[in-house]
């Protein structure tokens, strides 16, 4: 009853030709837009476009994902079925948005590159963000049984993200050593705290505090080579994308794809 | 190969004790944050910090829901199915998620209200409008089948979303009018619209065309009342959620549910 | 020679109609616009519009006025000649610029008040900004004789300028009194370290040290009467401007002058 | 006597040791900072910090100086005087602020290039901006007298300033490039302008309209040499700033002062 008095209001608002109709997600036309006197609101949203001629990148971070891997039983340090899954949600978002030149991935981030040229949605970083998320995010659950078979997903998971940009090339090379760097450094501490856990026999406190005493002890224990190889996720995007597994901190990675780069 | 070489280097980078370690995903431990030279990449992000005493908005859409509804043979003018899926998606997200005092929905769309007074992850932009949106995606595809059954969905959807600020509640209750007036707009051209198509037989296009010369039969034609009464959500919290279907235009509403405003 | 090549360069340029025809400071005409290959350029300006609804403050305080009054041999612990100095500057913004309420200063700074529903250049804080601090540094120039007299200005003093945003009417008195009790407290101590040094005889850094030990003497002295009331000026605005002395924490000066905060 | 009760109020307030003391322009000692409750609007204030790694640009304009120009009688099209007086005013810009590169004049307008790695207040937008109005703004009116003698300045003049960052070396020069193109065709215009005004006997509608019919007629005619040298001004430092009057449209300029771009 209150609705039909409210539908009777809006009636009676000024309806114009209106500049960008709402697509209805049931509806099949286009209908007129309201010109109701609370359309000023509108005005509250704030610009956010991009610099141009900057390296847009964006990165994503699993929400609370060290519960969600305890609680989905991911094996230690690292768990191929979850890595895979990862790389399979970016691939997709590269396929699905426009732009994305390259991505790089580990543990429960990923970041994903877009051209510096690009002008998709006028660079406004709000999209950038939420694309990518919502995508990664509905991929994850998507594609979950995929790799997980049988083992069930116990609630939908949730992802963070942000945008940040890059002016010139050796930023964004920077930008990706540094997450590259980041990964090594878990890498190495997470493979040794297991062994220690694993194979050693002491309690995660005992390990930490093992840890914490001497760093260098990170550096004297001879890593298993799969461990270390299985880890690093790198994608990249021509016609299609391609996972790939190498380093990307030196000048080979950069000679082998200039591609990449190329729109600079 | 290049991998150990690239891990050689990272190791022989000075380490520190590191203000933020970062969590692995599939480790147990912490490892010491690497102080490489690449570390100054972390200065180019931008700080987004909602202005503080404002009402914090954050509106999602569906990306291509119009292809997405006709791919999944949603029902027209409204599908019961999908609109309560959304439903179950932003209760979901305000379960998980802090401070939003009430949620708003209508065909792809819903905008979340976060309290004046949140400062949840210090209020930055990208924090919000991420975390709802993957929130709400990984959501959409974990419930599908308790809404769709048996039909199956075909692909991950995406969405999009974005952040504005209200600082008074007037503004806050007439971006909510705003909305709503939207959506009662849309449903009787919808209604109106596949009427046409449906009873009385015209292609989509004499439809649109119908509509297009003479928008006051909008207001002639009298409208199913069921169709009406089934499109408006709107859900608020305190200690559960509770999804509603009133107008939200009017000040009734806001006299029975005077805590939502209470924050100010 | 090399110039005429250029003005050949441009004026073989494109010359369309141009929507913006620049005018120049010595022309009198208006020339057609430029629409030369350099003028993507124009898009890398970022979008800086204040949020709606909220009053916008901009403050400015002297560059360096610690040396400037040194310099310029101002009185301790006030000099009245640069306090009316400052506030005739303040009085000429107020005039020159528009939707600006109210003014509040004291020692080299100054807050500027625009209304909540100022449209001046679209509320783009930059324009806020500079044009108060611009108009503020030229008056300081131009009336320093009226008040200094025969003693010359040694060099063009420097201002900044920031905008701050404040969404509710609390929250600018709030501001407006967190720069008074700012000013009582900087008036005490100074009042009280120049009684230290001109009367008791200690020098600046035995004065120093004394207020530093204890505070509670910053209480316990009599101030004299004149020199408080001295310092806090305030300016408001209708028709004309009119140099006001009172408190703004409390009420009373809020409830005699209820028109600086009407619009809201 | 209101006073007196605020000074108590504020006096009772806990006083802390305080993060940033106030220094009082008429003070010398340091007062310990005031912990109010009114403290809480510092929060207000928002981050302006620029991107790192690009050029920071500020352009300042007259507001007004048509009419300034009128009231001032400068000589038309190009008033030496004005000129040279707007580029001492930059001159102490360069002086009086670090990190400034290269300046760039015309007409009432100038840009300031700051280096890519300025770090000058943190590279906060409001900052460069207002120091540079501001400093521009007291020098125009301290300097006045200089340029034009015995003919008094009116009243004083203000100007607007803005921020724009480039990302690349060739964004800055093309920046740079179309201020100067901006430049030529606004002299060609303002030049034939005033031939048919001040030698053909038209009036200044009379002119207009002829140049608006025609515009190519501004190709045709010749110009007077000296009027088009005079009016490019360039500026440039390292240990001192010189002023300059050449192209900077083509490589020249940027390969004999290789130094500007040196820093990128």
């Amino acid at each position: 009853m209150r609705l039909r008095e409210a539908a009777r209001a809006v009636a009676a608002a000024a309806l114009g030709p209106g500049t960008g109709p709402r697509l209805s997600g049931g509806g099949g036309g286009r209908a007129p837009m309201a010109k109701s006197k609370f359309e000023y609101v509108r005005h509250f949203e704030a610009d956010d476009t991009c610099l141009p001629n900057c390296w847009v990148v964006t990165r994503l971070d699993g929400r609370n994902f060290h519960r969600f891997a305890e609680q989905h039983g991911f094996s230690k340090p690292n768990d191929d079925r979850a890595l895979h899954l990862m790389t399979k949600c970016a691939q997709t978002v590269m396929q699905e948005l426009e732009d994305i030149v390259m991505a790089y991935g580990q543990s429960d981030e990923y970041s994903f590159v877009f051209k510096k040229k690009s002008n998709w949605f006028k660079r406004r970083a709000s999209k950038f963000m939420t694309h990518v998320v919502s995508q990664f995010a509905s991929s994850y659950v998507f594609y979950w049984k995929d790799y997980f078979k049988d083992q069930p997903l116990l609630y939908p998971p949730g992802f963070d993200g942000r945008v940040v940009l890059y002016p010139s090339n050796q930023n964004l090379k920077d930008y990706l050593s540094w997450r590259q760097a980041d990964c090594h450094i878990n890498n190495l501490y997470n493979t040794v705290f297991w062994m220690l856990v694993q194979r050693s026999g002491l309690t995660p406190v005992q390990a930490q505090d093992r840890l914490q005493v001497n760093e260098v002890t990170t550096k004297r224990i001879k890593l298993p080579k799969e461990t270390e190889e299985k880890e690093v996720e790198v994608t990249r995007t021509r016609t299609k994308t391609v996972p790939l597994h190498c380093d990307i901190i030196g000048d080979q990675f950069w000679e082998e794809y200039p591609e990449i780069l190329a729109d600079s």
